[in-house]
């Protein structure tokens, strides 16, 4: 079974994908936890060409050529053969993060999105997708305390805040188009809260560990 | 003008690119030669990664979308503002080369291939391509001449033979299917023939200098 996490960046994802994989291993699943982009010694190369603050200048389309080469690596290095040996794949964010992100975020056309990405990905789909779903405000808090200590709201705070509720409309609208494959958690609660929820949500849908 | 060389290795493609460069600009033309991958700082990082010797286990479809993230990085940072200012730009191979490669030689779907090089491209084409043509039994002759001192010729110079026949019969399919945006130049005559084939083609297309 194949398992991915999304949600924006200080969703509390990361951990929480972290926690789960200790928690279904505990319990006797053989769980491989990976992440994208990276999760193989190609992808993490391409992961450094991704987030070298001196490759500001990066084409949007060429950032989406180089998620994409990074996915075709993991899932043919680590994803499929795991998956063919029986185990349980965790994946902190997979194609659904391009469609949100690329897709409604920076509004590059969907159909070819999707056809890159199934290029990319030969076609393998996540079995479950759970969303940490946290409104934009919250994921922003930090800022916005340092704007209570008389820094000043910018344009590029309205850019952003405005790009993350457009990716998490995104991310609303591919529960709507696929909701048999979707979970969303309320990431606004406590920590605990939200990985009783995930473990309450996966122990209803998992099959027995072999 | 977008002008492209096309041929294999050891067709002597990067010698004649940089002297008709020259000879070029010798005749007032303000040339940009450029290569693929690379031709990019971030084209430079990707090329390491596809020519990195510990990176043997890269998938294909990984790497196809690599050449092609380098490719869009190239497209918009170099050869399109170059063009758009008057310019002339000569590249040391082009999509072209992918479809020899990746699709004839190695066998990946062409029109999925074309669908990946319009999204990198945007749609940009050349307006010339210069094939440098040469027998793979040519490209080999280094090999062959070791094989005449009683090295053994084994599976694998087979396949590359095999390969390299299948990657010139798809230049010149993509001839067939394009007669007017290519140029077929013999590139088993010596160096300064082909110079000269190479410029007397040029000449007889290029608009005078500006």
């Amino acid at each position: 079974m194949f398992i991915t996490f999304e949600g924006p960046d200080g969703s509390g994802k990361t951990t929480q994908v972290a926690q789960t994989a200790d928690a279904l291993r505990k319990r006797g699943y053989r769980v491989l936890l990976t992440r994208e982009p990276g999760g193989t010694s190609i992808g993490d190369q391409i992961r450094h060409i991704l987030h070298d603050m001196d490759n500001q200048n990066l084409h949007p389309r060429a950032e989406l050529l180089l998620f994409n080469a990074s996915r075709a690596q993991i899932v043919e290095e680590v994803i499929k053969p795991h998956l063919a040996s029986g185990g349980l794949v965790l994946c902190d964010r997979f194609f659904d993060s391009t469609y949100a992100y690329q897709g409604y975020g920076h509004g590059l056309d969907l159909t070819t999105l999707r056809m890159v990405v199934e290029f990319a990905t030969g076609g393998l789909r996540p079995d479950l997708t759970l969303l940490l779903d946290i409104a934009p405000e919250d994921g922003l808090q930090r800022r916005l305390s340092a704007i209570d200590k008389g820094e000043e709201w910018t344009r590029l705070d309205d850019m952003e805040m405005a790009f993350h509720r457009r990716v998490r409309e995104g991310y609303h609208a591919l529960i709507a188009a696929e909701p048999s494959r979707w979970l969303r958690i309320d990431a606004a609660q406590p920590v605990q809260g939200v990985q009783a929820a995930i473990l309450a949500a996966l122990d209803a849908r998992l099959p027995p560990p072999k």
